[in-house]
């Protein structure tokens, strides 16, 4: 392509809210432009990497065996209703009535919409197993947009759903989408950290997150340097200690507090750092009371606590049900002297001593707390989100926190989706059974920007060669030089035709700003040709990863180029 | 592929709302499934076949220049008002509000986000002449979803918009996108007529339509057998009579019709046909009233009249402004004796005589009403829309009406566009000047359902090949014989890595249900594998639209597969 028929707005700044390094690199280089807060516009060049990695993509799924198809962005309400996630999606939704008041929601993921669809066509045990999967746009009214287009309302998914008569056939399609996606990374030049995570809001029993390392991730992955745990934060299991508490020689007391019921209140008050409070946050898990205590600095993880306790259903008490409870009033509820709850403390509260703690009474709070001589815990426990330096749940080794953000999430849905749709396949005995599903989920535009962020310098983008928009970047130093840019017309010509896709700079601009715009947009190979050099029958290549340059004969720059792009494609 | 591992649900039966011939057979074939009203999934081989038709839309787009990108679905509502098109658009538009109070319209078309764009970028006259386009999904809450994937809410459009310094260089990429769209339709191995036809709300000034003569169109075309005139119902002129109407011998006089008011009433109650009496609409053209004259059984096309006057904007006149006109009460006025206002009356009126209408009194009516001798209208024209038998307006032979389905349509918009987004260029002079746009769209899967209507017969679908989900289809008689499957194996292998595209029917099924599956799927040949045929080192090949099959040499098969495809793709 040439330059001046082509459009590629490059541009020196960018507006100050580009935080994240790609979305600064790809507005520079004229890859996208935004229309609205999380919306944007992809131009020619952004357009060219989108269609690269979906070739990469598509591929990939093929060679797995999973079948292509394209399901509607808009879905009724109803199925969504039927799952009963229509409320679980919350203000996400994009949900609108038409002009015959029906409801329809922009699919933000198509679970619903294919289930119906597999329990319309495989209905048998022959059917079975399949793998079907989409290229197609997902809606999501994202709250808070940000990082340019790592995250946004409107953005390409390849999302596939897998169907199965058992959980064994179920864990081979797992593992096999899994494999998948590692291939995929590969081939785009990735680095990707898989981990265990949580289902979240599509359910099932097990998840991996592939997580990319960046600081523009919204998402932060614990990981052990001593024995190479990896988990999602939001699941990471921290160990917590074996040991006995601190023996405590000062006297529980009661002082006064009257009308200071919060953490922050009392800590403002007596000049008391929050963690060294115990805070004790009521729950109902199956419709029993639970008492819960952290440090007055940490906050309940429901989850763990949920997953601890073997409960279906976990929710904040209500305040007449702490009051009932704890027989005090809220904000005065305290460990010391809890009867008929269950009490869970959490392992921080072995590992200090002389905590300060609500009293169970009006207007008072304890000192000199300890876990043990004042109060017995039923459990003690992990029950809080793992922090930079706690211990690693299996070696005990210190966790570090990192930055990440999720380019592709599976998940092993079982039979949560088959049953309510009455996905059934009938068996070899004659009965009917659920199908078990798995469901995988690839954010195109996410690893577009995840390319980025791990291939660039402070001169610009470095694309591997399987995504570049153009493997091949051909610049004249003058365009004016007749000699210069009939060499360079007819070899971009040659390239052309032997199918090497070139961006050819012909513009008539000074040579300084050319390089820096081949170098802003990243082409894995820059073919320079200036008169100089020509006169000796040398063309200049340089390689933008390495920023190396060296003299190629003019009559053996096709072999040549084709021999490095194999190369560095490696 | 194999059978058994894709998906593919023929059927015998399907639904009876299916009415369309392309409806049925693509359900019939397990091409698409319907989710909900005027929405669908695409089942492995209807996308395979979108993404045929797409591939051939992208290629012949960028051989005429046009640059590919991709713009969002979701669209602040403001640049809608920005174009003064947030009303227009009507009660066709998908618009929401999200959690911000933000509001947002699901693109139908992008005329606002590309000039938005176009504005930003192409700032002096040597950026130009530009074309962009994209393909992607539209929406519109069709209120009548009709004739399965024809009229949809959800579909793929190609757009593509053109940029000019001037309406010179419109000119020439109207032509080249409309050439464009001719090379696309023949690759397609559709027959399409162009019309020219109206604008509507894109606004602008020109713009043709591609049809494709179907019955389950719901657009018509005016055609001549004389003059080979051809343009859109919608705007298709007719000859109207050049002769001075019958004279008449019969008196004219008032009789009364008290509270009789429509046409209706009249005519029921005094035995006339429609045909027999002159309805007067009163309209006020740029602020001056227009009586309109044509006979009870027409309408009057305001289009057709605001041409006529050369008026920018026309509207029915209120009760009001009726009564003021023509000092009449509403439901009395007629064409006698009407003074001060401009009069149009149709060319039927010429056609016939003795007439009945209006006295422009309360409660009574003329009879023996005659053009001429009774009124002189200011000017007689043709203001309804064509029937079948009209005069043709060129040469006035007789005008037949076609029933078709709109696939294209191209339109030269003007500046409509870029003035509201101050879409200026600088010219050579230094000065700005608004850029001159056209608009192109294609409809592709509209595309698709009009290859079936044109392609098939009683047995099913017969594929061109360049739109064919699969060139080949490869059948075993009886896939037990151990011969005959390992032999479809051999040659399954064979083509496939010779490129071609196969699909193998490897089912366990009857013979006949596999020959009339594959006459159904419509793939361009057939292979069928027989162990009587193989005995003498034979297969037969069958080409779908002909029906008609020969024998091939086994070892010949693939050379000979692909000359005959080379030969049917002619």
């Amino acid at each position: 392509m040439r330059w001046t028929d082509t459009l590629i707005p490059t541009l020196r700044e960018v507006a100050k809210e580009a935080e994240a390094t790609s979305h600064q690199l790809l507005l520079k280089a004229g890859f996208i432009r935004k229309l609205s807060s999380g919306i944007y516009s992809y131009l020619p060049l952004g357009l060219k990497v989108l269609q690269r990695i979906s070739e990469i993509v598509r591929e990939e799924m093929n060679r797995s065996g999973a079948l292509e198809l394209l399901l509607p962005a808009l879905q009724p309400a109803e199925i969504w209703k039927q799952s009963g996630r229509y409320e679980t999606l919350g203000a996400d939704k994009i949900a609108f009535r038409n002009r015959s008041d029906q409801e329809f929601v922009l699919g933000p993921t198509h679970e619903e919409v294919v289930t119906e669809l597999a329990a319309a066509y495989f209905k048998t045990y022959q059917a079975l197993p399949k793998i079907l999967y989409q290229i197609q746009t997902k809606f999501r009214d994202e709250v808070r947009p940000r990082f340019g287009i790592i995250r946004t309302k409107e953005f390409i998914m390849k999302d596939a759903y897998s169907f199965d008569v058992d959980e064994a056939g179920l864990e081979k399609n797992y593992q096999l989408m899994y494999d998948t996606y590692l291939r995929i990374f590969k081939r785009l030049g990735l680095a990707v950290d898989s981990v265990a995570a949580d289902p979240g809001i599509m359910g099932g029993n097990m998840s991996h997150e592939f997580m990319v390392r960046s600081p523009y991730g919204e998402d932060r992955i614990a990981t052990c340097e001593g024995c190479h745990y990896l988990a999602s934060r939001d699941i990471a299991a921290r160990a917590i200690p074996k040991t006995k508490p601190r023996a405590s020689s000062r006297k529980l007391e009661a002082f006064d507090t009257p009308n200071l019921k919060t953490i922050e209140e009392i800590s403002n008050s007596f000049r008391l750092k929050p963690d060294q409070l115990i805070k004790t946050i009521f729950y109902v898990a199956d419709g029993k009371p639970v008492a819960a205590c952290v440090r007055g600095d940490h906050e309940v993880h429901e989850g763990k606590l949920r997953k601890l306790l073997g409960a279906q259903e976990i929710r904040l008490a209500r305040p007449d049900e702490i009051e009932r409870a704890s027989q005090a009033p809220v904000g005065f509820t305290g460990p010391v002297g809890l009867k008929n709850v269950k009490m869970i403390a959490d392992g921080d509260l072995i590992s200090g001593s002389d905590f300060v703690a609500g009293a169970n009474r009006k207007d008072q709070h304890l000192r000199h707390v300890n876990v043990d001589r004042d109060f017995q815990p039923d459990q003690v426990a992990d029950i809080r989100y793992v922090q930079e330096g706690d211990a690693c749940g299996e070696c005990g080794g210190k966790l570090s926190l990192v930055t990440a953000m999720e380019v592709g999430h599976v998940f092993k849905l079982g039979t949560r989706y088959t049953k309510p749709f009455a996905g059934c396949y009938r068996g070899r005995d004659g009965k009917d059974y659920p199908m078990v599903m798995g469901c995988y989920g690839l954010g195109l535009n996410r690893i577009l920007a995840a390319i980025v962020e791990q291939h660039h310098d402070e001169k610009g983008i470095k694309w591997p060669v399987s995504a570049a928009p153009y493997p091949v970047h051909l610049v004249t130093v003058n365009q004016r030089e007749e000699k210069t840019s009939s060499a360079a017309d007819e070899i971009y010509r040659e390239l052309s035709e032997a199918g090497c896709d070139v961006l050819y700079d012909n513009r008539d601009e000074r040579a300084g700003v050319k390089f820096n715009d081949a170098d802003l947009i990243g082409s894995p190979l820059q073919v320079i040709v200036s008169d100089r050099n020509l006169k000796n029958g040398d063309l200049e290549v340089k390689t933008r990863c390495t920023l190396q340059s060296g003299m190629i004969e003019r009559k053996e720059l096709l072999p040549k180029l084709q021999s490095i792009l194999r190369e560095i494609s490696r």
